[in-house]
């Protein structure tokens, strides 16, 4: 095909057959399209480490937006929070440990292929046989790698189902992936819920993250099938300091004080695993995502005066500022008298999420915000696509959402109505596929 | 509010009352949030005509991606097409027409405000009353205009109800302005068609675009309810020559032959009303919106042969070109031959679609993908909301419909779910109210 379109008038594609490909490598989506010769991406191609291109490819990967798959980490939760998501839960068809297998493999492919912005596939979107269905799907094609990062993890039921363990893995489920509890006020919708699997797709342009999600969930196809998936529009948490931090649909900063990617040590201890021992080791360098689908009752917000709405949050809503006084970064003082009781409400946001009301946990909050439609009741479907990472449910975000779900004063405005909690294995190493210590 | 965050300690938020504001006019978001100073802004300010702002203000207006709002046409119609979109219909439940006309009239002023960047209301979202709601939900402060559009259309079902005539417009219905027929393999839900006002915001960040139609909706409290609302991640059309053709979730380029900005004379025959006279001379200087959720039946296309799919299209699938050859913006040779028939199959969608096949017709088409996550069977709810601008429905949409519904090859993997026709009056001047026209 390639070959074919660049010749133009040889465009007679009910009869020509495709062109070989010189490499089993698909190459970069924009290089084929744009003119070659941009200055520098040989450069930044090698700096991305693409060891497996070609000479002749190198040169043509497009640069500078590329997240780096293989690593100590998986992408998309240290990364500097791309502006949009799409994530999709999968329940697992398969019944063999082996076909599980495959699709983790086959999934840890075409993720290397996604990030560096190529088709997925040996011959991608158009370069295959013209008488095969397209190995990629080809909406992003001309697209850069746009920052995409992908996040893939387990959840409980991936190990162990209603009719007990399923893949040999029940000697592997990490203490830490429980059932989390039901607390109060949640509304949960069985099919927002749960799941085997889940891939988190994030990048600067939504196409590219939907285009992964969806090439992800073909590949997957007999194997495991959509159960639930939320596209988020904007990104409600900073994770780097270069990063302004943005606004919840209530018209809030949001994650002021969320832990960042710069912040190694703190990242060490509040969000990626380590010295995990026997049948947990494979959690080592993972981490745990948290997701709540969290409706905003907006219309009801939206209502409410600038003083009630800068209480519930504690924090003034134009600066981000604490109300106990400075600007948005600085540290709340939750002793400072007001009229009538502290400037810092008890009740309030900033002070039941504060790492002083929670044992000094941290989380790394990695949220969207989300609209999806209406609700035939004249109101709009919006909310916050919560997602953190931690490194134990159990005391990173249990305890702390129990709190919220019963003293918070924002929980009024509130409602989740989708939940999900999946262990997040390690970064892969060149060879390798995701999740793979869990098999070994 | 602003006074106090930026004198930082004193931001004892209890019990300080508001500043008062020096203007009528809401500052614009990002100039009270970023260091004054840039250079050129007043000149850009000039540029798009904020004559209304004082010069103290008028040197903080962010410049250089906004889109004006008064003019001979309404925005979001020729506008060069924005990536993100969010569009909402509206049940009006005011009963009198003077409820509506105070509508529209707000509607026209805080549209004004978001199109340059302010926030709505003469406070905007923190400079009001600390014991009122803001007049502005605020989550898009610190965004820039981000080339804001907002196109306001009127349903039938606005002019004449169920129960007979409404607001005493029966009277000026437009002949134009039908009930759609239904088209073979239709299967609209109600729940997502029809609507007496459509609200189109397009911006290039979506926080922007959802923040339109959040706080239009929230002034029509009371007097008008959302009905349907759709997210759009990404165009679907390019409206300007200056841009790309971008990507259907097909993986085809879409909108190729689409009408473009800069073709004023086909814009004129194809797109805005004139000459008309009467009970329908308020539409002079507008257009009609068609809008059509089409849900893709992704998976089974995927499935298809590369082959199967460029004959569907009647295009290749990389380049964009028509498969009788050239490069995307060749005209295609419907009368080129190949094995056992024409090159361009007959029920391709570019010969179906094309002006030749149409008596000449065209539209201004202005798509978006969307997803809305998925389906219950494993699938993703994903495909293309279709919006169109023509100048008369019945000549310019409904029979390239009917043909496209009975013959076209790519109507397997397609289903409309949604429906709705607008009647989209022309733009504002200075003092005037959106559709003003109408009720003169």
């Amino acid at each position: 095909m390639l070959g074919r379109n660049k010749t133009g008038g040889e465009a007679t594609g009910k009869t020509a057959g495709p062109p070989e490909m010189t490499s089993k490598t698909a190459p970069s989506r924009r290089s084929l399209l744009v003119a070659a010769g941009a200055g520098g991406l040989g450069i930044a191609a090698g700096a991305v480490g693409q060891a497996k291109l070609s000479g002749a490819q190198a040169t043509e990967v497009p640069a500078g937006d590329i997240v780096e798959f293989h690593g100590t980490h998986q992408s998309g939760i240290a990364t500097p929070a791309q502006d949009r998501m799409h994530i999709a839960a999968f329940d697992v068809t398969a019944e063999s440990r082996e076909e599980l297998v495959a699709l983790l493999s086959d999934w840890t492919a075409a993720i290397e292929h996604l990030m560096r912005g190529s088709d997925v596939g040996e011959f991608g979107a158009t370069g295959g046989s013209y008488d095969a269905p397209p190995e990629d799907t080809g909406e992003a094609l001309g697209l850069s790698a746009s920052h995409l990062s992908v996040t893939v993890g387990f959840g409980r039921s991936l190990f162990e189902g209603a009719d007990g363990p399923r893949f040999g893995l029940d000697g592997k489920i990490p203490e830490a992936l429980i059932a989390l509890p039901h607390f109060p006020g949640d509304a949960l919708e069985e099919a927002r819920s749960g799941g085997d699997l889940v891939v988190q797709a994030c990048a600067d342009d939504p196409q590219v993250a939907v285009h992964a999600v969806r090439n992800l969930a073909r590949i997957a196809f007999g194997r495991a099938r959509v159960r639930w998936s939320q596209i988020g529009f904007g990104r409600t948490s900073s994770t780097s300091t270069a990063q302004a931090t943005p606004r919840n649909l209530f018209g809030f900063k949001d994650g002021t004080a969320n832990l960042k990617a710069e912040e190694q040590k703190a990242l060490d201890e509040h969000v990626w695993v380590s010295g995990a021992a026997g049948s947990e080791a494979w959690m080592n360098g993972g981490t745990y995502l948290v997701a709540r689908r969290i409706r905003m009752h907006i219309e009801t917000w939206d209502r409410t005066s600038l003083r009630e709405q800068e209480n519930i949050f504690g924090r003034t809503k134009r600066e981000g500022a604490p109300l106990s006084g400075g600007t948005e970064f600085t540290e709340p003082d939750f002793a400072m008298a007001g009229r009538g009781g502290p400037i810092m409400p008890a009740d309030s946001h900033v002070a039941l999420a504060h790492p002083s009301a929670n044992n000094g946990t941290q989380m790394l909050r990695r949220g969207f915000n989300y609209t999806d439609g209406s609700d035939g009741l004249g109101r709009l479907d919006a909310g916050l696509f919560f997602i953190a990472f931690v490194v134990d449910p159990r005391t990173h975000y249990v305890p702390m959402q129990n709190a919220m779900a019963k003293n918070d004063a924002l929980v009024e405005y509130l409602k989740h109505t989708g939940s999900g909690l999946f262990a997040v294995p390690p970064g892969v190493q060149e060879g390798q596929y995701l999740g793979q210590g869990l098999f070994d």
